[in-house]
């Protein structure tokens, strides 16, 4: 059996072991009493804060108090409102951000952001060149490596490890001003138009995630990248973090984006499942 | 060995089969061409529009286009920003909305929000009568019918059957009107203080979620569900949805919020897997 097959009938075994467990006797309380050994979890998320990266030209984050105190009822009792640009920090793109009439982030299959995935690690090129752009031959030299394919829907994570560079903007974005004048000042790696050609015509991914602001290298002025690959209906992860610790395969991906109808991205919360 | 270990045992299982498919021999591509079955995915989350549901008093979601058509370079582009209080549709209630310098929703540890979940149908009697309590006999009910205590860590959803009711205000809230003077007119099932106390002395639970606007019923002046339940750091989930589609046990919740820094809560994208 191979491995992604491997993760699927896996899977199947969980929920089948769930289901019949029931038929087995049980003693009421006993399986409080047993120590579980979940996966480990990484949070691959940047929080929401006056601090988080946005677009030069977009609005950032603002948390606003509605109550924050002791209230006459003698309860304690706080809640906040917010207002964002739905790119900005750890952040979707669905298809729609580039490709008229395609899905919006409501309508993303949730089946194309939970399963399998692959990191591969561009950072000894990236963190030397931060107008890198992440070549096809990266991604052939990972398959050459791990001796595989880039299987049939994984979800792609690509390190450049620029998220040590994050919230610094001068160093993550390429410069610390805003506005539209700022827009020719931004630096950081991407992905080259000829593998992001190569990934929907050679390969069939799920999905695709960065640890940069955009699947686009800084210095682009048609995002071609993002043209090319929610073109094919596959959507964009942004602004990850702690990639780091995950293997080059061998891993989960469940990444939620919050359910904006119509929307063309969202904040999103993207962990993986991994063995301890 | 027991349902809910068995859990724990078959994702390590995933996970090493997963890590152990790399000793095979493998012929690059051959996965391309394999079949996967992954579980089923249901979506519990509601989707974000002006029609999403929030307290009477809170701010609403409201969605402003920053761009939506061809640009000059002929590509197309769309964007937003939105605007919303965190506490509206489906979300999640952080300790610190209702308990002192408790966990924010960014500190809610992941372990708490991912892992083996219960369904507990209460419909039957919270369809009569829209003020209904769910009580401590509901939750020792389903033990009984299941022939196990809540296991230890178990993330308990409870289906009272009213968001077949969402986003209709007045059937959903007992009220179309808004404001302070709206607040007494609210009336839909939630938890009472007896099965919360209940809940945090005699069971231990990881989260605690609900398909009405909140886990303290409608008619609450002092929402001592939230107060004893967030209290003991046990997150919760409210405005659910799809809850129907769920069997009583045996499946796995990953409850993802935005990551807001120091937020007494956030929108939250839900999702159960199941077998098909």
């Amino acid at each position: 059996m191979r491995r992604f097959n491997a993760i699927a009938t896996a899977l199947l075994v969980i929920l089948a072991a769930c289901k019949n467990g029931n038929s087995e006797n049980k003693v009421p309380g006993e399986e409080k009493t047993k120590l579980s050994v979940p996966p480990k979890i990484v949070d691959l998320t940047h929080s929401f804060s006056d601090e988080t990266v946005y677009w030069v030209t977009s609005r950032e984050f603002e948390l606003d108090t509605v109550f924050e105190g002791h209230t006459d009822k003698g309860y304690y009792y706080s809640a906040f409102n917010f207002t964002t640009a739905e790119h900005g920090g750890t952040h979707l793109d669905a298809p729609i951000h580039f490709a008229e009439n395609r899905q919006s982030v409501d309508q993303v299959p949730l089946e194309k952001l939970v399963g399998p995935a692959v990191k591969i690690d561009v950072s000894s090129n990236a963190l030397n060149n931060r107008d890198y752009l992440i070549t096809k031959e990266d991604f052939i030299d990972w398959e050459t490596k791990n001796n595989m394919q880039l299987p049939q829907g994984v979800i792609v994570l690509l390190e450049t490890g620029h998220s040590r560079y994050y919230p610094d903007k001068e160093k993550y974005l390429g410069t610390a001003k805003r506005g539209e004048a700022a827009v020719k000042k931004l630096h950081f790696p991407g992905i080259s138009t000829e593998a992001a050609n190569w990934l929907v015509e050679e390969r069939n991914i799920n999905a695709i995630g960065i640890d940069t602001p955009s699947i686009d290298y800084g210095q682009s002025e048609d995002f071609e990248s993002h043209v090319i690959l929610l073109g094919q209906n596959i959507p964009a992860f942004e602004n990850l973090t702690n990639l780091e610790e995950l293997p080059a395969y061998g891993f989960q991906v469940v990444a939620l984006p919050m359910k904006i109808e119509g929307g063309s991205g969202a904040p999103l919360r993207i962990i993986a499942l991994l063995e301890h």
